[in-house]
């Protein structure tokens, strides 16, 4: 397998903590998404990204974008361990934690819309980082709701178990913390996420540890 | 079950959809987003969905956020007739089609993000449509790229079948046209989406047919 990734993406992000999860080795090819005007817009890597974004996974003949349909693919070809474990029910909870964080909080902040506030609407600092703890903030402290009273939590999202919910949370904190978001105000979502950034898969994942770090 | 719901919300409409291919009534709460500044937004929906949004699925002592985690517990639950058919890599296609929409397009254009470019930023109507435009229409070309070359796609995204990834693109391109977005630029987006509109699962879930349609 091979995997198109940038350090600091948090959705490649993502998926580098599944394939360690999943004992799967693969080969990471680096896309720099500042260099040149973005390294993900050029021809050769839009004709497998046409979106232009990281990840894209190659399996074979198999070319995968979304990190989490990557995750999903990567769970029913390699289902152990599995990252979506329990019943429907439980799925449904883990499922609804990653897509809360990949559906509501990160794609306000990603590179490209970032970008496009300071280029094109022309924020200033900070107005941009107005709209960036807006969408985090309000976020996580949605989730720090639900997190909190629900039994199912332990000492990861779901219990002891690392599952689909930790691998979005871990890069979302990450993220909060490089733009100075206080996450000490979501104790639960801070707790896991520091712990599920100690255990080895998460740890190989992270940005620092990665070929094409700064 | 029990469908918390506004009848123009592109993600209440995705789950609508699914309910009814499967086959399952439902009952209809509908949750206005604009009135008394949001009734998605009081204590008694926030205790059912912390982040204030619609769609929220009640099935039995099961409360269930986000859409996409939603149709995945559906699928577990009533499997058929299935709307992630096929191999693992065929359902990869078919969920990234579905995400590329949840999150790439769809957060960037939701009532929300809008309302506080507006009130916050302070945005005219021609910036806001500027910024509205560049999402879609970025998004639905990168998408148009992606199907007018792949083999899998048929009348629908996945050949004749309805699935997960037609249940986010026919709900997408109805928020394009509302918006004055020209989706006969994206020429098999739009065959495939208003042939599945046809349909009367597609139909029968479309904003105009929901009880608060106004």
């Amino acid at each position: 397998m091979k995997l198109y990734s940038y350090f600091r993406s948090s959705a490649a992000y993502r998926v580098r903590i599944a394939l360690n999860l999943k004992g799967l080795s693969y080969d990471y090819a680096p896309i720099h998404l500042l260099r040149d005007g973005g390294e993900q817009l050029k021809p050769d890597y839009r004709a497998l990204s046409p979106d232009g974004i990281v990840p894209t996974l190659i399996d074979g003949d198999n070319v995968i974008n979304q990190s989490l349909a990557i995750i999903e693919y990567l769970e029913e070809t390699h289902p152990e361990p599995a990252l979506l474990p329990g019943t429907p029910t439980d799925r449904a909870f883990i499922r609804s934690i990653a897509l809360q964080v990949a559906c509501e909080i990160h794609p306000l902040n990603n590179t490209r819309v970032l970008q496009y506030l300071t280029n094109e609407v022309k924020l200033d600092d900070a107005a941009k980082n107005a709209w960036y703890a807006r969408w985090v903030e309000s976020g996580l402290d949605a989730l720090e709701r639900r997190l909190v009273s629900d039994p199912r939590v332990g000492v990861l999202c779901f219990g002891d178990t690392p599952t689909l919910a930790d691998l979005c949370l871990v890069p979302q904190v990450f993220n909060a913390r490089r733009f100075k978001v206080d996450v000490s105000r979501y104790p639960t979502i801070e707790r896991v996420a520091d712990h599920a950034a100690t255990l080895d898969a998460f740890f190989r994942a992270a940005p620092a540890q990665q070929p094409d770090a700064e």
